[in-house]
């Protein structure tokens, strides 16, 4: 097992590491902002050490300073978390030169997946069903409208080293397509220092449904399962469940197949997830592969019991995966709702401040993962998750109950959050009904203010 | 369903059976003291009714008050919760002739349990195995003094009405018979306002092991396993774990159906609990019956997936019993903290005072049943316990890992905790290898200090 980890990541996701390290009896080491003085994951860490400015390019995405952080203070490996980071197959690449293990998949996998147009062409190649679309370069926004043109209209334009919904304009008109392709790309270099984009056939009111993979470095490897991700605002995912309502079981069976044969194809190690666009006749189609550990990792750890963060970590120390796909179970429902600080009454606009007033629920069924606490300010620099409610039920109907339960004894004062808006979701009577696809929340829930 | 329920109660019990009723879609209302005006179950319920000054006799006790406030606000049950009136065959009875429906069994039960002698007399009757002891009335303690040299010393005296570790004493010698003997008498009327003395045979050692009953209206009952409930001191118990390490499967099957035969012997009716006395042998001997919801009820509910409150409030509501003893199943482990407000350093006194600072742990496996927030002022006047840390594993040493995990994360600013003492029990080796008995904490734990 390893024994040391530098964490190069903050927030609840850091916290969460932290907390699967201890129980492992493993070291931790925080890496911190000037802004992050205070945050819970600096203090709860076993060290901690300030890697430079509030602005994250100048910490949490400083590599050369979160190396000298790992090699001064003795760390065998690097956990990144989500974001920042956790998808550079630059980092993961520097980090094996200098001899540090990268938990996460090797970097050139982290590569393969990171370029949506190649990870597509591999999927393709192997016969996994993609969504029909252009592989190729493309050199300006005229050749992008033929592309487009040839695919025919909706489209989706996404960044081709895009993740967390940036980057991506969906365009159902060929009048509309020049000024959000470059409005795309502007926001692709301004995310991710690369405006190489991606255009592919928009699929309707799909639903976004991923599975969970955990690959050994001896090639075993298991899925746990589905995630049900469609819930979503701006490409951004607001509320998860396991499993998904929609699934028959045929499919559900054969997308878990497809899913790690796909990671298979890419010699994927360490926890990833395959995520799908689902149509309405239950037609999957690979949409991009995530080489991380993703925020709404615990939902699945609630219905199969696996703690997929320590089994990173194991991965990542060499062991064998200490199950196989027969031992996985999934039992009961579970239900995440980010809890972000913005404001939804204005655009959903973030809302950093003090937290002057906190009262997190908990009881029977109820886990929440945050690193806020009552005192605690926050930064204005970087996202606006606060945290996350996760509830468990024997069945659909009494996670939701429970969510409700729970959101309603939430209370935080001192900044706007989305919880009432989390509220509307729960007590929808489609949503209840499992009636929803990507387009629920812009077109069911919001259009009721317009 | 019942559509609305008094909670006669305050802390962490109030909280955890409005959470219930929530999530059946029950509306409480709460009652609370003068010392209660800010509590969370007084801010939680959907009504709160002040019944009264800060001592518990003019508040939570003063069943005149709280039978009006049931009146007044059109509640057509109360749930006593623990401590308090939860015991109080008078308060059952008065309940019934209002005809408000107490959440526990009838009045008869409560009475007969609730007088330890009369307890013993009528399960060793039917068959179930009691400690040797005396069942007749004691008038004297020159009387009392002859019935232990009778039964021979050790012999352990008990309020008949007592609960909690109150009005108790164990003596080992003649000599120090009487002056022990008076100090429990003068306790139990201080706590019980009823100073009946019951003597028995003090087992060396034993291991104090419950089972949890849970029986409908309709002659249905089935019990959902043990808990462990050795670790006590001064006879309050201070952590627990489901299951039992202890017993091998053969006695726990035996205890279990032992437990509900002796339910159906007093024609028992909703959650109950069953404690036995287990010598080094595993020979089991009834000690009480419990005629309420246990504080440490949440290991059980971790273990088997009931949630117990809910079964009281659907047996109360005339409901049958939604599972039989077959689908009854023990998986993994769970551990009970009692987080107390005390100092372990001054005797365990304890340490009301303003919470200026908290944090709460969360994670995978781990919940918190409490009542207190950032902020809350612990008044002086009630129990010194704010709240439970439960963790679960799928094995017993992943529940310690967690419990451990979560202790050290556990932050509360401005009073004295025995969270520090938690964690020593947690690491001692003994107790890591199942190897404890109810002397445990002062002969293993505390001895080091003397």
């Amino acid at each position: 097992m390893l024994k040391k980890i530098l964490i190069a990541n903050r927030g609840e996701i850091a916290v969460r590491i932290i907390r699967a390290c201890r129980e492992l009896g493993v070291s931790t080491v925080a890496i911190y902002s000037e802004a992050d003085n205070y945050a819970l994951h600096t203090q709860m860490a076993d060290e901690a050490v300030c890697v430079g400015g509030p602005q994250s390019k100048d910490s949490y995405l400083n590599m050369t300073n979160i190396l000298s952080a790992c090699v001064l203070t003795g760390c065998e490996a690097i956990h990144p978390g989500f974001g920042f980071l956790s998808e550079s197959s630059k980092f993961a690449k520097i980090c094996k030169e200098c001899n540090i293990k990268f938990i996460g998949p090797d970097y050139e996998t982290i590569e393969l997946m990171g370029n949506k147009g190649k990870a597509r062409e591999i999927m393709k190649k192997v016969g996994v069903p993609v969504v029909p679309g252009y592989e190729g370069k493309i050199d300006s926004s005229i050749q992008a409208l033929e592309i487009a043109k040839e695919i025919g209209f909706p489209v989706i334009i996404k960044a081709a080293l895009g993740g967390g919904g940036k980057g991506i304009r969906i365009v159902r008109e060929e009048s509309e397509f020049k000024h959000n392709f470059e409005a795309a790309k502007l926001e692709a270099q301004a995310c991710f220092s690369d405006d190489r984009m991606y255009i592919e056939k928009f699929i309707e009111k799909p639903r976004h449904i991923e599975f969970q993979i955990l690959a050994d470095e001896f090639n075993n490897i298991i899925h746990l399962g589905e995630r049900e991700c469609s819930l979503q605002r701006n490409n951004q995912k607001v509320l998860e469940e396991a499993p998904s309502v929609f699934l028959d079981e045929e499919t559900r069976l054969k997308m878990g197949e497809v899913a790690k044969y796909a990671a298979k194809a890419v010699n994927y190690k360490n926890a990833g997830t395959i995520e799908f666009l689902v149509d309405k006749d239950s037609n999957f189609y690979f949409m991009e592969m995530n080489t991380r550990i993703q925020v709404e990792h615990p939902i699945t750890e609630m219905v199969t019991g696996v703690d997929i963060v320590k089994g990173q970590i194991r991965i990542a120390s060499g062991l064998k995966l200490n199950l196989t796909q027969e031992d996985v179970n999934v039992n009961g429902n579970a239900i995440e709702c980010r809890i972000n600080a913005e404001d939804p009454e204005n655009n959903f606009r973030p809302s950093p401040g003090l937290i002057d007033e906190l009262y997190i629920p908990s009881g029977p069924g109820v886990r929440v993962d945050s690193a806020i606490y009552s005192g605690y300010e926050i930064p204005p620099y970087y996202d606006s998750m606060l945290g996350k409610m996760i509830t468990y039920g024997a069945t659909r109907d009494e996670a939701i109950i429970k969510m409700k339960r729970a959101l309603g004894e939430f209370a935080i004062g001192g900044v706007k959050t989305n919880i009432d808006f989390q509220y509307d979701i729960l007590t929808n009577k489609e949503f209840v009904k499992g009636n929803y696809d990507t387009s629920f929340i812009s077109e069911k829930l919001m259009a009721k203010d317009i």
